[in-house]
């Protein structure tokens, strides 16, 4: 990071009513943080101060106002800012809330804006509720599609990345039994360049990629299955052949072992689960979810809004703090790189 | 296990040229498997003594050979048996030969009668090649499927037992899109209820089972799949219904984390990888493959022949000491219980 300026990273605060106000506000006393990023908030001050006092943090330094949908001052600030939104409906922390999913959305549009718009190195989402979202209209599976919708994206992809395990998914959210019929040559081929990509990104020049067969056993030479032999091996040798270090269909239950693990950067998973059960199990705290195929940087912690624990002094910034590290750092080597 | 008799526990060879003849040494020089079981070997003496030397180890001390196919001694024994089977083939390490293939299933089948007839409290087999069965004519899936064959059962389940986590599979080896279509309310009310009887076979009288969804976020609320309103909830309702303490359709990628692993006793997971996954992750050396639903008990250890190190003195009998401990405890508990 030395000798580069400090990137400006877009956080939204997430549902005002669950964990992220405080996440952010915790982000925002981290040393690190502090010294190697420019914090650029999306969210409320009069929120951020009610849940500062409900859960007794303190008022984060230097912490610059500025309101939102004001031009944006062009030159790189030192201290951290908070576009601030008004808000004057009564919000209550723990529950789905139609305003609350009204504001969480407003400040997403609003950074992916000045992402797109250059102003931002880097855009990281703090939890939304999906259910606030749908009782305000929007209704999204989640933020990744919000944010493809919002940047013009078709095809985008998750990746979660922990110090311990790296995976990117070929689909994401739907059925189990829709999944071989979706599964494409071209669909894995694409999520393989893309955990590539996001490797690189992430200063690693020649990732080797472990990829993931869909049925057990790896099908057990076609005995069950032959998504492995008729899409998964065509689309690694055609990896291959693009330079990428792809191996596999790996047998699934043994892929994630520890000698296993050892033998790749980053596996490509065929569906959700297969490569969220063991990546949950792996990543702890540290989990960070980065969408691939997105004309911005974008990352976000790996759990939800924690209701049960909103606004109480409980919640662990780690993840959120991970994902801003993430993205600094593929900010950085996307600098370093020209991509 | 004071005061009980050292139940006979027939332990298999499995196929010579992997690592089931070194495992069974090893397991042979076990204070605790001494102490506490009268181990009864089906295999080879000839083959024993090769691999001791080759993977110098001791030979156990006063390990009696009877003749396979000699009339069984009836009184208890004091020491362990073998039942010794000559070999006359060259066998090779490392290799799928259909000599061994022969041999494991012959094992197997003296096993089972054995167990059968009452002669032996439980059966725990090392492990096979699929290879070399298929290249001596003999064409099952596995050991779980031969079994079912050969003591005329139709539905047995898989159960896999670690002392951090145990998971029961609903289904097993059919592709991944055949999953859904396969689940019914009576399959998965089926594998509630077997995963429960061996966890109270295990001396837990009322175990906690949680059961998985099948689809990612459990289907959210029928958004990609309706298998959890259709067929896993009413499965759930009806075991609770029978006195059951089952939870759930979980969330599967949450359900294996650490908060999550608590609050359960069992799980019941839909597909193959979905249990094989997380419990290969967790059980590391001491997983044990427990199959459900046979009129014997049998257990194995979770692994394969390990062809490369077969032979070499390298291998861990951790997980064949585990399983030979666990069918110790289901042989007692059925004593107890009188199941």
């Amino acid at each position: 990071m030395k000798g580069l300026p400090r990137p400006s990273i877009g956080i939204t605060m997430g549902d005002p009513a669950g964990v992220g106000p405080e996440l952010v506000l915790r982000a925002l006393h981290d040393p690190e943080v502090r010294a190697t990023v420019h914090p650029v908030i999306y969210g409320s001050r009069s929120l951020l101060r009610r849940v500062a006092a409900a859960a007794s943090l303190p008022w984060p330094q230097g912490l610059r106002t500025v309101a939102a949908g004001a031009a944006r001052p062009a030159a790189k600030a030192t201290v951290p800012w908070l576009y601030d939104t008004p808000v004057s409906e009564p919000i209550e922390p723990g529950r789905a809330q139609a305003s609350c999913g009204r504001l969480a959305a407003g400040w997403i549009e609003a950074a992916v804006c000045d992402a797109l718009a250059g102003r931002l190195a880097a855009v990281v989402t703090a939890p939304i509720c999906k259910a606030a979202l749908h009782a305000a209209g929007i209704n999204y599976p989640g933020h990744t599609e919000m944010l493809a919708a919002l940047t013009g994206r078709k095809e985008v992809g998750m990746f979660f990345w922990s110090p311990r395990l790296a995976v990117g998914l070929a689909t994401i959210h739907i059925a189990l039994e829709d999944v071989a019929p979706r599964l494409t040559l071209e669909l894995v081929l694409a999520t393989i360049r893309r955990v590539a990509a996001a490797m690189r990104s992430a200063a690693l020049p020649s990732p080797r990629i472990g990829v993931l067969a869909l049925n057990p056993h790896a099908g057990e030479d076609g005995l069950f299955g032959d998504t492995e032999a008729r899409v998964i091996a065509p689309a690694i040798a055609a990896a291959r052949s693009e330079g990428i270090a792809a191996t596999g269909p790996l047998v699934p239950d043994t892929a994630f072992r520890r000698e296993a693990l050892a033998r790749f950067d980053a596996f490509v998973a065929m569906y959700h689960d297969q490569g969220l059960i063991p990546f949950k199990l792996l990543a702890f705290e540290e989990g960070v979810n980065v969408t691939l195929g997105l004309p911005i940087i974008r990352t976000s912690p790996d759990h939800g809004t924690a209701f049960d624990i909103a606004w109480q002094g409980q919640a662990s910034p780690a993840s959120l703090i991970a994902a801003i590290r993430r993205a600094r750092d593929m900010a950085a080597a996307k600098l370093e790189t020209g991509n």
